[in-house]
């Protein structure tokens, strides 16, 4: 019997009960046979109550002291969690993040894990103890500051723990019962995923899936490491995400189509009247690349041959577009544009599955059902298994349902769906 | 200009208003010249509070995860301090125990320093920033486990930091004005005291004054350190308190009696015919050391001839009640006792004044003032600088009253006094 890692987020943790449930789903697994090793998140709202805290004192936390400040919210429920398991009878050690070797990069607030070093969570486990480690937490290698991983990087904490420590698997608990065909608030039909490749997981979480972090499923798909995401709050099976080549080697019947998702935290910027030239649109992009917000979808349109100019429309997060609007405008004598057009009433609404590389003609049912259903599609992107359109937010519910349908997607029977915030 | 190192209570940074105000006193402190070193607790009741949710998990938490749990409190308020600090454009920055050197012994809840290793905090010093340390916490020598000091240890951790950085003071900040010559509640006539000695001190706090640690005192004594306790809601001085030496050598002018403390934390019991054999006592006070019951005030009655027995009487806290009776119990056969009295009304009146020493009839003076105000004492226990009795607990504010008058402590003007809880 091997290591199991454990990731439980904040609703699964959320008030004593939560934690008195959770400790006693782990120490089944411990008696299952399994070394058990458990990542929590900060307790229910606790990470945002801090942050509303250090609003109340300071407009501009400095970056340290905002870490120093949310990782207390783990430190919390760890304690908790292993005293919880400790009143069952079973040894129980909880570890800070840089007690846990999670070595990490020196920027606060999204830093980036380097290396793990878990001796202590291997002597904790030779000691016949469960380890539960603080999730979203390290210690920067150079400073031995306190650094914090980013907004719901619990899994990847995980992941990458599971990854170092040989585990056979990595099981996220959240409130949700696993990976669904789409939104079930959205398609009440929507069908919960057996399994689902990483490589699709990792297509579906980059189009708006909240329910696994994007680093977290990069980290799986790096090392190999299976992960099962199901709920805490029921026994049933929840969801594998597998290894690409594992997946292969079982010789599945693919399905086609592992799900739509569907995004509504991106704006879109429009640069109008770009003279079409060499190295205009490089200087555009420059300088965003400068303000390193992150682009998504970006669509140059063909040049008007009268005018010799051209439209150059991008994708971004809502919360990135000040920045970038600040920065295009500081380049427009440069570039020599004509406008800028901001439209923050727009959504993404994507087809995965890894078995349309081999199906032709995806594309085009895809594009006829958002067309019955009355969808106007504004940008096109795709890459081997996905193919995302922006379409207006106030048809993003319709077009996800048109396309649930329209790849036979929906369930005959409608499951009792626990679905709420995503719980990290 | 050398090292000022201030401590913040609970109650001075309750709220993100208190922590502003905290800043901009620790900012004066810094703009006057000094280096500042800012040891703090836990926001207000975050402690308790914390300890209610350990007691919603399990009645009986395990040592190290309780220290994990509560470790978080003074984590929160560092970090905040940290923050409003540098919106008032100073640097700060925040140390947990661990991370200031603060080396303990692995005795979890009530843990000794051992060391102080404050390499970061000098690094942070150097560098022009201001230091704040988590109070009430440090790193076990051996497990490297996160330990706590125990309640109202946090006073214990800015003396001792104090004096491992060679600080030229240790500011005690809390929401009482100093250092009174009786409970202002209980005698609103009660002086604030200008400076008091080091050793006054220590037996005030050891006779219930709950000003200042008992350790915090200790350790100002053994390291020569001088003590400003004050306000941080006024900009008042508070009062010294004064290494014995250093208020030798100003040849002050040394009043009689520093003050009158009173306390309602213990219980008496009273071991009724105790055979009056060598060993006897010695059977009874093993069994009671076994235990780890921290004894206070010791009585043994003459023995009556006729039946060669005698009683012992002995205080000690209320919460050692239990464990004293229950290990009594188990050796009334071997000692052949006749039964147990338990008596948890009564409290203890204490008055404490280094001038005692060359000053007789002090004692004469403080029974007769105590028999004018109807007063029955029932113990006694005298050292150098002080004399307690134990009184009916009923009569405990009418004792201190009636001493505080017939030493002339009573002030001709009432100053306005905050007086709450200690707020540590």
């Amino acid at each position: 019997m091997g290591i199991v890692v454990q990731k439980y987020g904040g609703s699964s943790v959320a008030d004593a009960t939560g934690i008195k449930r959770v400790a006693q789903r782990i120490v089944n697994t411990r008696k299952a046979g399994h070394d058990v090793v458990v990542v929590v998140s900060a307790m229910g709202d606790t990470t945002d109550d801090l942050r509303d805290l250090a609003e109340q004192v300071t407009p501009l936390p400095p970056p340290r002291e905002l870490d120093m400040l949310l990782t207390a919210g783990e430190r919390i429920s760890m304690a908790l969690v292993a005293m919880a398991i400790s009143q069952l009878g079973y040894k129980a050690r909880s570890f800070t993040g840089s007690q846990a070797g999670v070595i990490t990069d020196s920027a606060h607030g999204k830093a980036k894990i380097i290396d793990i070093t878990p001796g202590r969570i291997e002597a904790a486990l030779a000691d016949g103890a469960i380890a539960i480690v603080a999730g979203f937490q390290g210690v920067s290698q150079d400073t031995k500051d306190v650094t914090t991983l980013g907004r719901g990087a619990s899994d990847t904490t995980a992941v990458a723990l599971a990854a170092s420590l040989g585990a056979d698997v990595c099981e996220i608990y959240s409130d949700v019962d696993g990976v669904f065909t789409a939104d079930p608030r959205i398609v009440p039909a929507a069908r919960k995923l057996a399994q689902v490749s990483t490589e699709e997981m990792l297509e579906m979480a980059a189009s708006g899936a909240k329910i696994l972090h994007l680093r977290c499923v990069e980290y799986a798909r790096r090392y190999n490491m299976p992960i099962h995401v199901r709920s805490s709050f029921s026994e049933k099976e929840g969801t594998w995400v597998i290894p690409d080549r594992r997946a292969g080697e079982v010789e599945m019947e693919q399905a086609i189509i592992a799900g739509v998702a569907h995004d509504r935290s991106e704006a879109k910027i429009t640069v109008v009247g770009v003279p079409d030239k060499v190295g205009e649109a490089a200087r555009i992009f420059e300088a965003l690349s400068a303000t390193e917000v992150n682009l998504d979808m970006v669509v140059q349109n063909v040049s008007a041959a009268a005018t010799g100019l051209t439209d150059i429309s991008f994708t971004l997060p809502r919360s990135d577009g000040q920045t970038a609007m600040g920065a295009l405008a500081r380049i427009q004598d440069e570039v020599g544009y004509d406008k800028l057009l901001y439209d923050d009433q727009i959504g993404k609404v994507s087809l995965i599955g890894a078995g349309m590389r081999s199906h032709p003609g995806i594309t085009a049912k895809f594009f006829a059902s958002l067309a019955a259903a009355g969808v106007n599609i504004e940008m096109i992107s795709t890459s081997e298994i996905r193919i995302s359109v922006i379409v207006d937010e106030a048809q993003v519910d319709d077009a996800v349902r048109a396309t649930h349908t329209a790849f036979d997607l929906d369930s005959t029977e409608v499951e009792a769906v626990v679905y709420g915030g995503t719980g990290r």
